[in-house]
């Protein structure tokens, strides 16, 4: 049995793991490099090393009340989307509120963690720290690995012919922090993921003109959705998500294609996806079509060369001058810290099981959090994974024989596309309720909604039709938590709370008062018919 | 027969004044007070007397389809809203393209127009100017005042009791140029009309924190209207326009309000119009449902007190500290130059014939040109004034008698709302089709769709259900423009030009090509039905 857990890294799935431990009678040690916790919450005008880098303005991009931890909703004066700062406070507050602190040693790098000799026996971990120039090393019996995959740039340069040409300025999107740096400048952004979008969105309110350039595309979704909700409100429900999941691909894929389209035209904006059948992660962001319509940010496909000052796009003829470009060309993960024998990663995929477990260990005492890509929010995904992981690092959950594992491994690279539900083009790429629901089984979490319905009706409905917030995975099993059920049945209360903050006395309009007044005539001689 | 035409002002009223005179084969001298065209599209560093002021970052409202001059559309590569440096660019096209610049004096400011002792024969005017410290005087036949509404700011400080302790900053927006003032303060917008709205937007880019506080609050639009398509381009029609005026005004009342909270609740966000059953301008912006769903503008009902340091809210408890205050409060027009007698200004209203003729003046030769807020573009509308206006001054249009042009002010002052139709609350608010129409009567210009129908079937269609774009002017009657129709069937191709930068080949979904099968099928069973 476990006793002794090392923790990398002092982010929003390290300190939900600290908690785990605590909560399972583990105890965790959290090492962190930096010297505060919130891993990559946490804004800092330079970049470090070792820590993921945000840039000013990020703002979350799944909404408060499905991006807390299940067990601690956000504070109810808090916007819908929680910027940064606000949500490094939030983090704060819940390592307060649950003890965690004590558990962190900052400024603490972890440098190797290999297996002791008595490995196969004992699942023991060395793990060698470094802490003020230095050296420690330390015997543990199990060790959560929480250090995300937002560090190491992905930057191909080989891919843009010229590049060594040019004479402007050009970075790594990590690097960015302020828009100040666009000022008056011809800026190219290459990639339009997240962060992106984000850069040349906001370099358009001082750049002197901003090209976004991007050979897939994607889905564009404002946060505002449907009638104004928060959009994974709308999106992410059991109701939803059983549709999706149990139609065939293509007519899913239609249906993604006209929602997203909804709103505005991606082919007429130029930002339609190449290729429609895999679902790629959805760029979250509420000005880049307002942008692109009042000609602040130009569209365009991908790059042919970039010579001295200027680039030239495929398939468009003219030679665009250039001073900047920023490379949003995403990230790449590894583990310095672990042997290739532990963790193998390829084609930005790791050999583990429910990407949580190495699958060849002899001893499953290593866990990895937070790995993966939901369709959701990472915070309550990490703590879930967090919640099964320590129940197996302390022995009380089993792994599946290292066959069974490494078949799922290897069945996950293929990404061999199903019949039904959506497919997914990337790595780490899942299906958040599926997965978390597959976890929340493992620990005998998972809320039953047949049982509920004849218990409670009203809970039931709402958390089959309603978004599917983290309070839910907190229902019932180990780590109940006796606030679930009303946190669910308040949510949208508090969602409405911070943005309904002038109300005006609805005085109902004449036509819809008539309106109503013949439905319910239409309705009373119905039933009239139907008795007659 | 007028022949000498001083012209007020070289904003887009005042250059299709120019035109239309030169066109008339008139002689027109326009002023301008500034040194160069353009009226308020003319951004400038500085606030400029006399000159209404724009803040760095404005774009056009209405697309570029839809206020572009009748016969002279934007250039294809131009964004379909358009920044304002290059609709000043655009207006200096136009003034070359038409040789307009020879007519305008710049730097002359009119000090003041007064009827010549013989006016009630000769309807002559006495235009005194003053250039380069010197005083000139001359006299004219006509006179065209093109001088706007947006050059005399409103602020009604009583309206804010303690305003005068406030020991923070405080301005009118039309001081308002640039954001950087608000970087890390918090930032106070009074009033939501266009103005206020982006400026909060704006500031909340950069300040601590942003309050927009709003008594009456309002329908916001986003410029990526239905499916991303343009908003006045889909709600600028001829046929819409029609549904609106004819049926029962509560259905209407409803139906806008309807279609505005289509993409967000408007009571959800605070911003619901206090008063629904008349329509007030949509404030056009693209930013704000995402800003304040992100926690970076609170919108605040109206102002109780302000202190030292701090602003109370109505209906809210808490007292928000605020160190900039910047007053949206709109605009109030007046005629310096002109004495009460010749037009008289009340409640916002002026005393004019069709918003164009002083009712009371003896001779129509002097005709005030875009004094008016259509729901629809500026240019077009002052433009189709200046066309009916010039035909009257040169005495080939004849007005009514003075009773019942006095008659028609009148009533416009009462506003009595109608049975049928929308309801315009504000002054010089009017119904953009209808009243354009009405001036194209006069001139025999307005486009006469059932015998369009029978000679020119698209056209008439395109013209019906398609945006009412300002092309339609010019089809017929004085003024009649060769290139209107063509413009007209490509105004959508123009629309998607700047914007489709980036084509990938639309393979159709599998699932679309197996339900186009299906309803073919579907048909051929129906026909064969029918048939049998």
């Amino acid at each position: 049995m476990a006793q002794r857990v090392a923790i990398v890294g002092a982010g929003v799935s390290g300190l939900a793991s600290v908690k785990c431990c605590l909560e399972e009678g583990l105890e965790p040690t959290c090492f962190e490099r930096s010297d505060d916790l919130g891993g990559l919450w946490r804004f800092t005008e330079h970049v470090e090393e070792g820590r993921a880098s945000l840039y000013k303005s990020v703002v979350s991009n799944s909404c408060k009340e499905m991006s807390c931890y299940s067990d601690f909703p956000f504070p109810e004066d808090y916007p819908n989307y929680v910027p940064n700062s606000q949500f490094l406070e939030y983090l704060k507050m819940y390592a307060n509120r649950f003890n965690l602190l004590k558990c962190i040693q900052f400024k603490t790098k972890v440098c190797s963690i290999t297996k002791c000799p008595d490995f196969t026996v004992s699942g023991r971990w060395e793990v060698v720290t470094l802490r003020e120039g230095k050296h420690e090393s330390a015997i543990f019996d199990a060790v959560m690995v929480c250090t995300g995959f937002l560090t190491n740039p992905y930057l191909p340069l080989d891919s843009f012919p010229g590049i060594n040409t040019f004479k402007g300025q050009y970075f790594h999107s990590r690097q960015y922090k302020h828009p100040d740096i666009f000022k008056d400048k011809r800026v190219l952004v290459v990639g339009m993921g997240n962060s992106g979008t984000d850069i040349a969105v906001e370099a358009s309110h001082l750049a002197k003109k901003v090209f976004l350039s991007t050979t897939g595309g994607a889905w564009v979704l404002s946060r505002v959705f449907d009638s104004g909700y928060p959009w994974d409100m709308v999106f992410t429900t059991r109701f939803q998500n059983l549709l999706r999941n149990s139609l065939p691909t293509p007519i899913v894929t239609w249906w993604i294609a006209r929602k997203m389209d909804n709103r505005f035209s991606h082919a007429n904006y130029g930002l339609i996806p190449e290729d429609r059948t895999q679902l790629k992660e959805f760029v979250l962001n509420d000005e880049l079509p307002g942008r692109i319509i009042t000609g602040k940010v130009f569209i365009r496909p991908s790059i042919k060369e970039v010579k001295e000052n200027s680039v030239i796009f495929n398939n468009t003829p003219k030679e665009e001058p250039i001073d900047v470009i920023v490379f949003a060309t995403g990230y790449t993960f590894a583990f310095p810290f672990l042997d290739e024998s532990v963790v193998k990663v390829e084609d930005g995929q790791a050999s583990l099981y429910k990407y949580i477990f190495p699958a060849h260990l002899q001893k499953p005492t290593l866990a990895v959090i937070g790995l993966i890509k939901p369709l959701g929010s990472m915070i309550p995904t990490g703590e879930t994974q967090a919640r099964w992981a320590v129940r197996v690092l302390k022995g009380v959950n089993k792994l599946p024989p290292p066959s069974v594992m490494i078949q799922e491994v290897n069945a996950r690279k293929e990404n061999k596309p199903g019949w039904f539900g959506l497919c997914y083009c990337k790595a780490l790429q899942s299906d958040y309720i599926t997965y978390i629901d597959e976890l929340l089984t493992y620990i005998n979490a998972k809320p039953n909604l047949f049982s509920m319905l004849l218990t409670d009706p009203r809970l039931a409905l709402t958390v089959f039709f309603g978004p599917c917030s983290p309070y839910q995975f907190r229902l019932t099993g180990p780590g109940k938590w006796e606030g679930a059920r009303n946190a669910i049945m308040t949510q949208w209360d508090r969602t409405f709370k911070v943005t309904k903050s002038r109300i005006v006395q609805e005085s109902p309009s004449p036509f819809e008062s008539l309106l109503k007044l013949f439905s319910f005539l239409a309705l009373l001689i119905a039933v009239f018919l139907i008795f007659l």
